[in-house]
């Protein structure tokens, strides 16, 4: 099944937009992997993660429809840390979890080419577990973005590409112009897709919007009719649901909505205290989210 | 040492500002790494890359002052190519060269800090080798990049932060608006780079533009004359050395100007065939990167 048919299941069938964004921070894991992660060096800290995902996954899958990996997180604990990011990948992918491998990548065609290999088409010889979505930054043209497109088209997946980030510097270069550059990186996202539409009428190839950027929504989707959008920045970062409704479709399709550490952190949330256990005070923070978003993505069964 | 020093003390001590490229593809390994590499799986490719990584930089070493490995092509082999990345940043900083990790990383601030952190700060309880170098990608903007030149300045570390790009499709976002973007996002790196100006005159914050686009190079220049410049695209790209002069002064600092599959590839060079053996042919295409850069270098020693 192509990528927009396949998000759109999976958020139809937990009935949520809701996307966790997984960026592990080992000193904040909860017990008892936060003792098992610190002091014991780069392969104790990604054993620990390992199995702290596995964890969190199994609480996440029966709830929301997708997960987002920061690579960066993962990779600064180096080898063991990228093996760590595999396996969180391919547990997601066994509870049936859309998974969008956020690692921003962008170069020229020929690296791009090993980007999108090891993130969208299982690596060399299936070094890497294959993710459902890729994020992809524009900033060096359409020819570098061509083979991300190619591995979306031959491998079924999904790319989300910057276009108007949620941090509160994003309108610096993203803004510069007439029209500014995001409207006009729209505009080539929608370009883009427009060979990859499938017959729920949505593109494989998506763009980031921030959730911190309300007021631009309408903009955006105006100029990428059929790209699913991401939404990252909800919950922490400021993003409220209010404003996120042009994102959507009669359908509640069009848009997954991301939060990270509202959700990871649930744990250390005061108000989550009499819940027992980080299980329950995760399950707590998601439950939370899904609620706060049904009012924009309503028609969301 | 700071980083622009370290830089042109390594250039100068080796009378040239050639930069190699370090992007492997295992098919294209000379033997017998080439055999040990295909049909190995992920594991053996990356120990068959390590090893060739080891040898070629030991011809390397003696010859150019910098190196630039491309993570694309390590991570498409999985956590055991991101081992040969380590080992191949180790292996380049205990010869002495300067080693320029070619991530093109950027995202927001918390998720940046950690890039940072792995890239040009030992990672996570130091779990991958500082490089003394990172290319930087600037979309997201000033706040996004602020880690980065925190990593910068608290490890003595360089940046070099993509302008103007060597890939034909590059004008396409970065020559957006009045001025263009490129030249906006340069004006921002001399900002940037204007409180870590060393005792050499030059700067911490670096950039990357095109060696295939020499007559965008005085612009450059004149809006960041403190900045190292990467020029990469020369050889294969087909960026020549005429043209290139802008970037430097007449000291012969300035800039460093990278080759990867002209020279990593010379081993199936035609007219190379002669010479005894990969380590020759390696050697010879470094000789001429070396002579054709002497005219615009001249002073280099």
């Amino acid at each position: 099944m192509s990528f927009p048919s396949r998000l759109w299941a999976a958020v139809e069938r937990k009935g949520t937009p809701a996307m966790i964004g997984v960026d592990p921070r080992p000193a904040k894991f909860p017990e008892p992997f936060r003792a098992r992660a610190v002091g014991r060096g780069a392969a104790g800290a990604a054993a620990a993660m390992r199995d702290y995902h596995r964890a969190l996954l199994d609480v996440l899958a029966p709830r929301v429809p997708a997960v987002k990996p920061n690579a960066a997180f993962f990779e600064e604990l180096g080898p063991d840390g990228f093996g760590a990011l595999a396996d969180c990948v391919a547990h997601a992918r066994a509870l049936g979890l859309i998974v969008v491998m956020d690692a921003k990548r962008g170069d020229i065609g020929s690296t791009a080419e090993a980007y999108a290999s090891t993130f969208l088409a299982g690596g060399y010889e299936g070094a890497f577990p294959a993710a459902d979505a890729l994020t992809v930054n524009p900033y060096l043209g359409s020819d570098a973005v061509a083979p991300f497109l190619e591995a979306a088209r031959a491998h079924d997946a999904g790319l989300f590409v910057l276009v108007k980030t949620s941090n509160p510097g994003a309108d610096e270069f993203q803004g510069h112009g007439t029209p500014p550059l995001a409207q006009r990186v729209a505009a080539a996202v929608a370009q883009w897709g427009a060979a990859l539409v499938d017959s729920s009428g949505w593109s494989s190839v998506g763009a980031v919007v921030g959730a911190t950027r309300p007021e631009e929504l309408a903009v955006f989707r105006a100029l990428m009719p059929r790209a699913p959008l991401l939404l990252p920045g909800f919950g922490f970062q400021g993003g409220e649901a209010r404003g996120l409704a042009p994102a959507f479709d009669a359908l509640g399709r069009g848009a997954v909505v991301n939060a990270s550490r509202s959700v990871l952190w649930a744990h250390e949330r005061a108000d989550l205290q009499h819940l027992p256990g980080w299980e329950a005070r995760v399950d707590a923070a998601v439950q939370e989210m899904v609620d706060a978003l049904r009012p924009v993505a309503r028609a969301v069964r």
